[in-house]
C-alpha cells in the first residue's frame, strides 16, 4: 500500500454515522473517498459535500451520497489534502484550483482532517508556488498589488488563455522566497480589492494524519 | 443648482489633462461625468475606467474617451460617491452593487476622491445597510459567519431570485446596529472565506468634496 492510501484511508475512520462530510480533492483524498464509499455499501450513512467538479464525480462514482450544500447549516468533518504542511498544521493548498470551494468546507466544518503523505511536511511554508484566485475585473491591477508583498508571479494558463476557477476567476501562481508569518501574509493578500481567496489554510487545521519515520501512520492534533 | 451638482461638478475640476480617471457609479457622480464630457469637448484629454455598466453607458453618452482596464497599469484619480462619510473620511458603498469594481478601482487611483452631499456625512457609520459581496458556492454557510460578526443580514434579491453581481456573485445587505471600528470589521469581513469584497472603504479616500453648512463647496483632506 503506498503513502497516499495508507493516510488516505486512515481518514475515513473518523468518519461516524450520520455526519455531513466535506470531501476534498486530489490524489490523497482519492483513497478516503474510496473507502468511505466501500463504508457506506457496508452500511455507514453519510452525507458528503465534494469541494470540485472531480471529486463529485469519484463520490457518486464509489457511491457516497451527496447533500445539496445550499441546504446544509453544519459539516461535521471536512477532509482534504495539502500542498504543503508546517509545524503548526499550516497549509498551502490549491494547486489543482478547487481553493475557494476547499476553504469554505474547511473553514465550514466542525473538525478538519489534513491527509498528507511525508513529502508535504516542510519546516516553512513556500517551496510549492501559493496560489491567489483574484476577480477578471482589473486583474492586471491586482497583480501589481500581489507583487508588492514581495513574489513573482505568473497568471495561470490554459491553453494559451488564463485559467478559469469554478467560479469564473482568475489564478497567480506567486513564488514567495518563503513564507515566515503565513497569518500576516493571508490577511495582507485578502485586503487586496480583487482577491478573492488564497491557498494559505492558517490556523484551520484540527488533525493531520500522516505517516512517521518508520512509515507508520500516525496523526497530530493542534 | 441641486448638492449633488455643485459637489459632481466641483471634483471634475481635479482632472487633468492626460490622466486616466477611475469614473464612479451614482447621482452625485453623474454631473462629475456631465462635467467631464463638456470639458472633453473644449479639448482635456482624458481616458476613462467606468466602474459600471450603467457608467460605462453614460461616459459614451458624454463623449468620454474610454481606456481598456486591462491595458492600464496606473490610474492618476479616481472620482465616487459613497452611502455614508465619516469624520476620517471612511466610506460605506455599494447600494447600487457595483462595489468590488469601485473597490478596485479607487484602491488602484493614486488620488481618490470622495463627492458626497452633506446628507451623506455620519459621526459613526452603520446607519446604512453595509452590503458584502459572497460567492455563491456556500453562500448559507457564509451567511453564518458574517451574522456572527453582529449584524442581522438579508441576501439581496431582484426579481424574487438572488442578484448576481457583474462578478456572477451574490450580495448580504447587513444590519449593524453601529460599526465603531470599520478598520477591524473589514479585516474580519476579508477573511472570511466565501467573501468577495465589502463595502466598507478604510483609509482609501484622499479628497472629499462636499457641502458645508452655508451650502458652499468645500474639499475636505486626510
Amino acid at each position: 500500500m503506498n503513502e497516499k492510501q495508507l493516510v488516505g484511508e486512515k481518514a475515513a475512520e473518523f468518519v461516524k454515522d450520520g455526519m455531513v462530510v466535506g470531501l476534498g480533492t486530489g490524489s490523497t483524498v482519492y483513497y478516503t473517498l474510496k473507502k468511505l464509499g466501500r463504508l457506506v455499501k457496508e452500511g455507514l450513512s453519510i452525507q458528503g459535500i465534494p469541494t470540485s467538479v472531480q471529486t463529485e464525480k469519484l463520490a457518486k462514482e464509489f457511491g457516497i451520497p451527496l447533500a445539496n450544500f445550499g441546504e446544509i447549516e453544519q459539516i461535521d468533518v471536512a477532509i482534504d489534502g495539502a500542498d504543503e504542511v508546517d509545524p503548526n498544521l499550516n497549509l498551502t493548498k490549491g494547486g489543482g484550483g478547487a481553493l475557494l470551494r476547499e476553504k469554505i468546507i474547511a473553514n465550514a466544518a466542525k473538525q478538519f482532517i489534513v491527509v498528507a503523505d511525508s513529502s508535504k511536511l516542510v519546516e516553512k511554508l513556500g517551496t510549492f508556488l501559493l496560489p491567489v484566485e483574484v476577480v477578471p475585473f482589473g486583474f492586471s491591477m491586482t497583480e501589481r498589488y500581489i507583487r508588492e508583498l514581495g513574489c513573482s508571479l505568473e497568471i495561470r494558463l490554459k491553453e494559451g488563455k488564463p485559467f478559469v476557477t469554478d467560479n469564473g476567476n482568475y489564478i497567480f501562481d506567486c513564488n514567495f522566497p518563503d513564507i515566515p508569518y503565513p497569518e500576516t501574509l493571508e490577511r495582507k493578500l485578502n485586503s487586496i480589492p480583487g482577491v478573492v481567496e488564497n491557498g494559505l489554510f492558517v490556523g484551520m487545521t484540527d488533525m493531520l494524519v500522516t505517516l512517521d519515520e518508520n512509515k507508520n501512520v500516525m496523526t497530530k492534533s493542534c
